[in-house]
């Protein structure tokens, strides 16, 4: 059976949890103790990186969340998560790979920063940026792809959910505020979702653990030149 | 006709140029300057991230150089630059994502910092760290995916070859050095290969970039707020 290495607030590990959920396969969870477990070296042994999600199928294993939706995809097409058009697949890897690249950063920030902070106000533009590029882009359709719900809907729609919490409204944004509806109102979505004491949780530790992971990478860094 | 907007050095950019090149797809390079270029209207009309690559396909427009990659995989198939088969399309991406998220920030500390700092021997670490899982990755075939060659060689290739001059040897990795001189023999390869000026050049622009790209970032902050 496929073994998904996680942890729960993981905004990298809950969308292949998801995916696995929307394609209805067998698998079993194993948590990830984000605490150090993820220096072990019975884990490094999966990933030398220390990042999760690893999910391992028998003897493979496989790292980086955009490879494991990608493995899923092609192991067990249907439904599919990706389409088949150029263009539309383009779409919904510009929507997976801003949500990634743009939208997490502020999140990140949001998490992290006093609200007063100029950090703070640089990951709200950031989020505004993001949501003014989305919104258009969705259209009148009901997910990215028109019909079908793929990876943009899995890896952006994670990450959306987050903001009304983090002070962020979707007044100006109706189609995403639908669409962020749609896919609340998913079981496989309530599955995954955080009780609001696990969300608060969490973002307490994002405000600690950069700092966490910072000197365990000074100490690899000093392990290695003595 | 296809048009990349792009900057000569770009570690993002030419992996989409060495695509269209490989995939013999006729496009026309638009240079954009990193001075202050990608800060301009007209640019973040069609990227309002700011970044390049940018592919323009008549009113189609597509940012972040995974979705452009795919999107050229799905318009111009042949020859592929993507595995069918589950694991070796895995692998490919696990190759892609590692060589964007992993070493990638290892060059940039390898270039940004002096060699006697922690920055820069924690990017030693990395790119070492990065080498050693791809050493036994490759097996032995030409390629990662076997005999073909793939998104893998064009995203990963583009860094590795970097290395020997960051003060990193293939000693250790026979396969990789193998690997890298195969791929720099290619006619594609050397098209897009910097010249010893340009390289130089491009180390000294990126030692600076940052903290230029940090002010505008503020700027952009105080804008908003006002």
């Amino acid at each position: 059976m496929l073994k998904l290495y996680y942890a729960r607030p993981s905004l990298f590990a809950r969308p292949v949890w998801l995916a696995l959920l929307e394609k209805q396969v067998s698998f079993e969870l194993v948590p990830v103790n984000l605490n150090g477990d993820q220096f072990n070296p019975e884990f490094m042994a999966l990933n030398p990186f220390s990042h999760i999600p690893v999910l391992v199928d028998g003897d493979f294993r496989a790292i980086e969340s955009i490879a494991i939706l990608d493995y899923l995809e092609a192991k067990y097409p249907n439904p599919p998560l990706l389409p088949a058009d150029a263009k539309t697949l383009a779409t919904v890897r510009m929507v997976q790979l801003v949500a990634v690249n743009e939208l997490l950063p502020a999140v990140a920030r949001l998490i992290m920063y006093d609200s007063r902070s100029d950090e703070s106000k640089y990951g709200h533009l950031q989020a505004i940026n993001v949501l003014n590029f989305w919104e258009p882009l969705l259209g009148n359709f009901p997910y990215f792809a028109g019909e079908q719900l793929t990876v943009a809907e899995i890896v952006a729609g994670m990450l959306v959910c987050t903001l009304p919490d983090l002070g962020i409204s979707f007044a100006n944004y109706p189609r995403l505020q639908a669409w962020s509806d749609r896919l609340l109102a998913r079981p496989t979505w309530q599955q995954v979702q955080l009780s609001s004491e696990e969300w608060t949780s969490f973002k307490r530790h994002l405000r600690v653990m950069p700092k966490t992971w910072e000197r365990r990478r000074r100490q690899r860094v000093k392990a290695l030149a003595q």
